[in-house]
């Protein structure tokens, strides 16, 4: 019997209602300059390939430990905290996966910026949460007197994303205070751009708020590998919280989705740790070309909003932001457009190398004067 | 302020009912004899851990490929189908789990066996879905009698797990032609034990049956890389299947989770189907040692289940199966024992090589004689 067509009524009814995530651009066209998804312009830490070539032998026939006990007593150390603070998944949207719904299925909607991570409504929609999405200010920034509402728990990146626009520490106390019911994730995918290794924390620095986790119960403060260790192409990221918070994602990742991190991924995530010279160069490079980058920008009377992270958001009143896109695609450099209201008419740059970094700025030149 | 104390009002209702998964042990001893978790006893191919190391470099920084165009070209090559008819995901709990989502939220309950792989009772938790537990026979087989009643869709594995017990092709054929409007799930992790590499397929066969994707368009078969392709220590699995279905899980995918394979993955696993020399020889060499160690059980009087898998399911009627778990890991050899009604007087002991056979061989045997 042949029934090689379709049949509409072999998909569960939900599936016709879906809207999927259209990630950022993956081109497989060599040569292009890619300043669309905020991956790391320098390689991982040299320590870490060598671990991954290390142990890229008879031992991948086995299952991975389901603890990944080595990794979170690394990971525990380095931040300073013990291994029931730590909590690893596939990669941070895994783990923000499993944090939705571990804690986010309230009876009241959880809140979240509306220009935030466009992960989080997804969230929403797979666990049934409802949410309400509270404005960003005319600065772009998000404004914790905003919050103030009964919730069934709140979510931001910090700094925030797409804006890399980053929230004083003071602000993130004042929010954990004033919601000691509700717990608060701070997404911190791109907080190790927020400052250089020398600064002092105080209470308007925009910084990790780790240490807060051993005061406040209900922070869960989630990382990834993805970005500053420039392991996008593996899949590791992490949260850090109180033991219960940890408990709490523990039971959700054992009932539901038994993944451990793969042994590949394990080893390469420890040697990373471990190799905190280079680890700090590359953050250190990467903020100073985001300086440069962005004086730069300036110079060319672009509009930058002001940011912690590994990209910037820039607009510019004499070019279309969806244009200006086109045209450097058109030059062979790929950045993100969001077709977003209030966000139209910014584009989205990833900081790159010095020469990246400088080659776009030649062509936007270019096309000023064109 | 010092909130160091657990907040059960922070963790969602549903968390306090759930009842988490126990995966066979993963010792962290070294100098054990693993006969627990069905991995493959023998190696990764040479060739797949070579394209690992070559891939550890600082490509690693990037994003993979959203759509693992490469690795669904070389399945869909290696199966004669069309890349529309593979769709690739992190190990087939995943691929399962997405399936599930796409398929089998119906108003009418899924059918699967009594005694079978435990995760499917869990994804129907996750997502709401009832089922009916269609028991086993006498025989501890899956009668294809048994499922004639209307329902949401059928899952089971071939060979079951843990029985290792495989099902003919022509009653997998009478299943999808008497549930045209179901997706009937095959989950063939075990399949490629199912038979010596020169077996003929007949009707009386236990055999892949994804050859039949091309005239079925309700028939799913899902594989994994972590048995017979050794790379447990990974995640990589797969489903083929008409391209509507395949659609169907790919917007899951793309709705609810974005993960991708990763780019070591992608790359051992297309290193792994390009070798097929030493996945043959792999293979044939565990078929012939379960050949050999149930003849050698059943030479000490054990009764062992028919395996088509890399496993088997063997009770002794002079001993306690859940002591002689207990003793065998006295002796440093780890098999899996399962509390569960009906099969609670069996062991399932994973094929292991030649020597780890007969050590468990001659630890029974003593065992047998004091």
């Amino acid at each position: 019997m042949n029934k090689s067509t379709d049949n509409p009524s072999l998909w569960s009814p939900l599936l016709n209602g879906l809207d999927p995530y259209v990630p950022g651009e993956q081109p497989a066209t060599q040569g292009l300059v890619k300043l669309n998804t905020n991956e790391s312009p320098y390689p991982p830490s040299p320590a870490a390939l060598a671990a991954i070539t290390d142990a890229a032998g008879e031992s991948l026939r086995l299952y991975p430990d389901p603890e990944s006990s080595g990794l979170k007593a690394v990971i525990a150390d380095y931040f300073s905290v013990t291994s029931e603070n730590v909590f690893v998944g596939n990669g941070s949207d895994e783990v923000l996966a499993h944090a939705f719904n571990a804690f986010f299925r309230q009876d009241l909607p959880i809140l979240f910026p509306d220009l935030t991570y466009s992960f989080y409504p997804v969230y929403c929609q797979l666990y049934n949460i409802e949410y309400n999405l509270i404005p960003l200010n005319a600065q772009f920034e998000i404004d914790i007197a905003d919050y103030q509402q009964a919730n069934g728990g709140i979510i931001f990146p910090n700094p925030n994303a797409p804006t890399g626009i980053g929230l004083a520490r003071q602000a993130i106390i004042d929010l954990l205070e004033a919601n000691p019911n509700s717990v608060v994730i701070v997404d911190e995918a791109y907080i190790d751009f927020s400052q250089c290794s020398d600064a002092e924390t105080s209470a308007d620095s925009v910084a990790s708020v780790i240490d807060l986790t051993q005061q406040y119960n209900n922070l869960l403060v989630v990382h990834t590998l993805s970005k500053s260790r420039a392991f996008a192409g593996m899949r590791v990221g992490y949260a850090i919280g109180h033991p219960h918070l940890i408990k709490g994602l523990q039971r959700v990742k054992n009932s539901f989705n038994s993944y451990p991190v793969d042994r590949l991924a394990e080893v390469a995530a420890i040697a990373s740790f471990q190799d905190e010279p280079y680890f700090q160069s590359v953050k250190d490079k990467v903020i100073a070309n985001r300086q440069l980058l962005v004086e730069r920008l300036q110079s060319l009377n672009f509009d930058c909003l002001p940011s912690s992270a590994n990209f910037v958001l820039v607009r510019h009143d004499q070019l279309d932001a969806e244009k200006l896109a086109e045209q450097l695609r058109e030059h062979k450099i790929i950045v993100r457009y969001f077709a977003t209201p209030r966000i139209a008419q910014f584009i989205r740059i990833t900081v790159g190398t010095e020469e990246q970094n400088q080659l776009l700025l030649d062509v936007i030149s270019t096309l000023l004067e064109g």
